[in-house]
């Protein structure tokens, strides 16, 4: 029987593992780290301690110090999780149909970008395709950039960019814009072009340089940001009984869902998608699932 | 005029302006990184990315990154801020009598752990003297140790403790115990020794061996962990009007204080005492801070 079974090996799982192993729980983390968002981070820049690093290497420093403090690692994938009600405890399935128990659970799975479809994107990942203005809009101080997408998001992550650049562009992608009258106000005034086509190929040798829409058009660019939403794979925690808020976990401040030993952090619980970000989730929840282990009442709010 | 202005230059306020000045704003930290809580941390290891390096390590290479990103730091003291209504804007004053003029503040001062009140305490600091079991407790499996504190606090503090050793002495320090029933069932059932009295001096040579007692006794440990609390240092903030909540500053899930443009992040919003919780709150401040100045609309929620 595990202390805390964590699932997911991203930056909110392994920062959990981490504070949890150190507190003498028995810690079993189950997920790749190469799935984690971050692992597509060609150069990370915004995590404190690390400057313009390949992302998998800073899951690999985590992974090599939460297995430093104890805890164990296993790369698979989690299919089926139940709650035992007469142990008072957690059954977890893997992929390879085997099980384990536990205590408590951390659910740390992350989420991924909605991909706009265009031909090459995944061959560019990183060589000019990006999903997150503030993790890599640095790079492309008054270079030519293209925003795909048709919410308020997209015009977003546009203005963003024409904080580091003038030639700025958002494409629909697709369907017509949804933009409010005050995010519209914002995009004229930074001047951000606007485009409503579909972007179908995203074309380049060794790095994009020009995408091809759907009319026939070509733009060159150094860069594409698609700004289509994000997507969470949690199915496996509906059959838990964990409430969600749209497609995300819904937890307290102290990262605790509906569910009495069932902690949640990072991407999954919905925010901002950033390794800062998780890391502060994930300290959190370990900070709760601790105090639930060792017994300090759930509903004894110490902090 | 800068864009913005952070106050503090611990894990919360470099994380900050790392994502402020990597967004294009221009950026100054005001603080001192050997200030922060974290400098006192002799084997830091819960911060994803180091194991068991000197706190100071952490936020030199925290406040490079900020550098090399373009923010511009000043080693000063935050004496005095304003809001200026005529330009929207707000001035700062440092203990140099000079004043700077900024579009945004981020409050990042952080918090410090009231001291015990020992003889020998300062000496002994990262040497057996310490401040918070989930940063340091691990480097005392199977040892003896002490927590120093009256309160609830410092009975959680010594239940974390009994994970990695059965000698864990709860000593009242000065006051009665205030502890609720159920934790002090918790405190019996992991067999915590609790004693009512003053320690007065805390004694040894390299490290501490042992702490003497008003009424004359003598208790042999290898550790102690003191537990009374916090205190943060905002007191410009009150000039200001920001709300506070208690001691801390009061900030929604956003990081915003009740003051447009005004951000605070980190151990001066309460919460967990972490550097893995800070640069979490540093994000979130600093994602919110690049909105307001980019000029998307505060009442837009976008997230």
């Amino acid at each position: 029987m595990y202390d805390v079974i964590v699932i997911g090996a991203g930056i909110a799982g392994l920062t959990s593992s981490i504070f949890c192993a150190r507190a003498g729980l028995k810690t079993l983390i189950i997920g790749d780290i190469k799935k984690s968002m971050l692992a597509d981070g060609e150069k990370v820049g915004n995590y404190l301690g690390f400057v313009d690093v390949p992302g998998i290497e800073i899951l690999e420093k985590g992974l090599k110090q939460a297995m430093h403090y104890g805890a164990e690692y296993m790369n698979q994938e989690v299919v089926h999780s139940l709650q035992l009600e007469e142990t008072n405890s957690f059954m977890v399935k893997t992929a390879d149909a085997k099980t384990y128990e536990t205590k408590s659970l951390i659910i740390a799975t992350g989420t991924s970008y909605k991909e706009s479809g265009a031909e090459g994107e995944k061959d560019f990942k990183g060589k000019g395709v990006h999903y997150c203005v503030s993790c890599d809009g640095f790079f492309y101080k008054g270079k030519r950039v293209a925003v795909l997408g048709e919410s308020n998001l997209a015009a977003e992550e546009a203005i963003e960019l024409t904080a580091l650049t003038d030639k700025v562009t958002l494409i629909s992608q697709r369907m017509e814009f949804e933009i409010s009258d005050q995010m519209m106000g914002e995009l004229e005034k930074n001047k951000v072009k606007m485009i409503k086509g579909n972007v179908i190929k995203i074309v380049g040798k060794e790095r994009v340089d020009h995408l091809e829409l759907e009319d026939g058009s070509r733009i060159d660019i150094d860069a594409v940001f698609v700004a289509m939403g994000t997507a969470t794979g949690v199915d496996f925690s509906n059959k838990l009984g964990i409430i969600m808020d749209d497609e995300f976990i819904q937890v307290d401040r102290s990262m605790k869902t509906n569910l009495v030993g069932v902690f949640a952090a990072g991407s999954c619980t919905g925010g901002i998608v950033q390794a800062a970000k998780s890391a502060g989730d994930g300290c959190n929840a370990a900070i709760s699932t601790i105090k639930f282990v060792k017994g300090i009442g759930e509903y004894v709010d110490q902090t």
